[in-house]
C-alpha cells in the first residue's frame, strides 16, 4: 500500500473515523483505524462494538494511489500525527515488518501496524428501503428528545431513544420513567413496514455530532438488529438495543382540568432562579402555586434560606392549585420547545404534567409531579 | 442594612469578590462574601486565608443608601442569584434574625447570614512605597515565568516566584529545579529599598486573570510577610512564602560552546510533533542532533514507532553535538518567547540549555538536558 493525499483532506476524515473509537477499549484492535486504499479510493473504518464508522476519500481527492492494499494502525497515533503534520502532502506506505511510513518534506515517522486480517467484519450493506430525512429534521429530533432518556444501565431500554414508523408517520420517544419527550413528524414518503426499534441515545447523540447541519438528507437503513446511517461519504451503523420499549400512547391525557399559558422566557427565568435554592439530593423540588392569573414558583433550602418568584400567566381553566415537580426536568424540557408561550396542562397535582407549544402539538414533554406531603 | 443597586454594576464586582472564595474551603465563614455599607459605597470582601480580596463599588454607582451596615453572605448563593436577576434595580436589606431580603420586581430571596464580627481582619493598608508597574508588562512577567513554577510542595519555596528588586531593576525567577524562567524589566523609578520576596504563583496567576489588561498601572504594596496588589477600585492581597529563593545567579553561562539559531516555529512545531512518540513517565525526552547546519529532532515509543524531524538552522560555532531534553519544558520555554527566531545556546550535552530571543537578553529560559546513557 502506497499513496500520497493532502494533509486538510485526510485530516477531515480521520475526524469522522476517531469518533468510532473508544478511549476506554482494551481489545487493541478496536482502538485502530483500518485503512483500505483501492483504486476507487481510500476507505477508513473504526469500529467499538456499539458503533462502527466508514468514511469514504474518493479517487480524486488523493493525490496519488500507486498501490492498493490495507493496513491496520493506531487511531489516536495516526490522528495526532495527521493533525499535526503541516498542510501539505503527506505520503503513506507499508514498509516491510508490518510497519508503515509517514512522510512529508521534513518529517518522518515509522509505526508499528496490527494485522487488517484481525479487524472485524463491519457488514456495512444498503437497505432496501432507506428512509430520507433531512439533517435539521432529525437533528432537532435527537436534541428535543435525548435529555429525557434514562443514564441507568439498569434498564437498558430506556437508555435509547424510540423509533416508531407507521406509513409516514416517524414518533420518536425517550423517557425515564419520570418524564417523557416524544416528536412525531411527517415523512416525505411513506414507508413499506411498521417499524418500532430502539437506537441508543448516546449513538444518536454523536450522529448529530458527526456532520453539519446543511439543508442535504440523511439516509437511515434499518436491519433486525442494526440501523445504518448514512451522509455524504460517510457511513454509521449502530446497533439496536433489545427488548420492548414501555408503551406510553396512553400516558398523555387529553382533557384536562387545568390549562395555563406563560411567557416561555419568563417562565424559564423564574423556575431557574427558584432553582438556585434547591438541592439535587431533594430532586430540586420547587412547588407552582397558581391563584387565578398569578404564578407563585417557590422553593427552600432550609439552612440557606428560600425564593419566591411571581408570574402573571392566562389561566384558562381559572383553577387554583398547588404542584411540585423537579426544576431541573422542567428546565430540561423548556428550553426543547421553540416558541415564545409555553401551555402547562394537567389535571389536578398527582397526574403528569403536560407542556407544549400552545399552537402546535408535534412535541409533548411529559413531567411526573413529586408529591409533597 | 438597605440599599439598591443595578444588577450589572453589582455583577460586576460579585466576579472579583468571588475569586477570593476557595470551592475547597471547610470553615464556614471563608466561604462567605462581607458585605460592607458605608456612606463612601459599598466594599465586598472575601478571603480563603491564602488571598484576600476587596472591591469597592463608589456611592455614585449605588441607587441609594437607605442605611448603612455590614452582612456575612454566602457567597455561592449572591453571586449565582444576582447571576441569574434580570438587569433591573435589586434590593438588598438586612431584615430580622440575621437574614438578608433580595428582592427585585418579581423576584425575592431571602438568605440566612453569619455574623460580620465573625469575619478575619485582612489589614489591607497601604505600604509607604507603592510600585507602580503597567498591568501589561506585569501579565508578561506571569505568563513568561509561571510555568516553570514547582507544583510540588515538599519544597515551598519553589512554588512561588521570586521578585528581586534592586534600584530601578526587577528580577522575576521561577524554577521546579530542572527548568528555570527569568525576566529583568527596568522600572520607570528606584525602589528605596532591596527586596527579595517570594510569591506564590497560583495567587499571581489569579491575579493576572482579575484585572482586564488595558494601558492602566498595578500598584505593589510589599510588606514584610505579604503584598498588596491594586487596580481599579480592587485590592488582592497575597501572603508572602516564608524562606530563601535558591540562589540561580549563577547557573546561567556567558560563554558558549554550542550557538545555534533556529526558525521558532519550524523548531517548536518539529518538537511538537516529535513529541507525539514520547511518554510522560519518561519525561517526554526527546534528541537533538546537530550536523553542521542540519538539526534532526527525533524520539521514539519502542512498542509504537519513531519519528525523525529535519529542519535547517544556523550553527554558529559550527559544533556537531547530540543532545536530549524534556519536549514538554522545551515547548513552554519557546512559547514564553516573542520572537521569530530562538537562540539555542549551550556547553556540551550535560550542562544547561539556554534559550532567548538573539537580540534580546530580558528573558532567559533554562532547561536541564536529559542523560541518555
Amino acid at each position: 500500500m502506497k499513496f500520497e493525499i493532502k494533509q486538510n483532506i485526510l485530516m477531515e476524515y480521520l475526524n469522522y473515523a476517531i469518533k468510532g473509537i473508544s478511549n476506554k477499549n482494551i481489545i487493541p484492535i478496536l482502538n485502530c483505524i483500518k485503512m483500505e486504499l483501492t483504486n476507487d479510493g481510500l476507505y477508513l473504518l473504526s469500529t467499538d462494538n456499539e458503533i462502527a464508522i466508514k468514511a469514504f476519500i474518493k479517487k480524486e481527492d488523493i493525490e496519488n494511489i500507486e498501490k492498493c492494499g490495507d493496513i491496520l494502525i493506531s487511531g489516536k497515533f495516526i490522528y495526532e500525527i495527521v493533525r499535526k503534520l503541516p498542510n501539505s502532502i503527506i505520503c503513506i506506505e507499508e514498509v516491510i515488518d508490518n510497519k508503515i511510513l509517514i512522510t512529508t518534506d521534513n518529517s518522518s515517522f515509522t509505526l508499528n501496524c496490527n494485522n487488517p486480517m484481525d479487524f472485524p467484519d463491519l457488514e456495512l450493506e444498503d437497505s432496501k428501503n432507506p428512509l430520507k430525512i433531512g439533517k435539521k429534521i432529525f437533528t432537532n429530533i435527537i436534541k428535543q428528545t435525548s435529555f429525557a432518556t434514562s443514564t441507568q444501565e439498569s434498564r437498558p431500554v430506556l437508555t435509547g431513544i424510540n423509533f416508531k414508523i407507521n406509513e409516514n408517520i416517524l414518533e420518536c420517544t425517550a423517557t425515564d420513567s419520570y418524564r417523557l419527550a416524544r416528536k412525531k413528524i411527517e415523512l416525505n414518503e411513506s414507508y413499506p413496514e411498521e417499524i418500532n426499534i430502539i437506537i441508543p441515545t448516546k449513538n444518536l447523540v454523536e450522529l448529530t455530532r458527526l456532520y453539519n447541519v446543511d439543508d442535504d438528507n440523511l439516509e437511515m437503513h434499518i436491519f433486525n438488529n442494526k440501523v445504518i446511517f448514512k451522509f455524504n461519504n460517510i457511513i454509521l451503523m449502530s446497533k439496536l438495543i433489545n427488548g420492548n420499549f414501555p408503551d406510553t400512547s396512553k400516558l398523555i391525557p387529553i382533557e384536562f382540568e387545568n390549562k395555563l399559558v406563560a411567557n416561555i422566557n419568563d417562565y424559564f427565568d423564574a423556575i431557574d432562579r427558584a432553582s438556585l435554592l434547591t438541592s439535587e439530593e431533594e430532586k430540586n423540588i420547587i412547588t407552582m402555586q397558581i391563584d387565578g392569573n398569578n404564578m407563585i414558583i417557590s422553593s427552600n433550602i432550609p439552612e440557606i434560606g428560600n425564593v419566591e418568584e411571581h408570574l402573571i400567566i392566562n389561566n384558562k381553566t381559572n383553577n387554583n392549585i398547588k404542584i411540585s415537580f423537579s426544576s431541573k426536568y422542567m428546565m430540561e424540557a423548556i428550553k426543547s420547545l421553540e416558541s415564545e408561550e409555553i401551555e402547562i396542562l394537567f389535571n389536578g397535582e398527582i397526574k403528569p404534567i403536560i407542556l407544549k407549544n400552545p399552537n402546535n402539538d408535534d412535541l409533548i414533554q411529559l413531567i411526573v409531579p413529586i408529591r409533597t406531603y
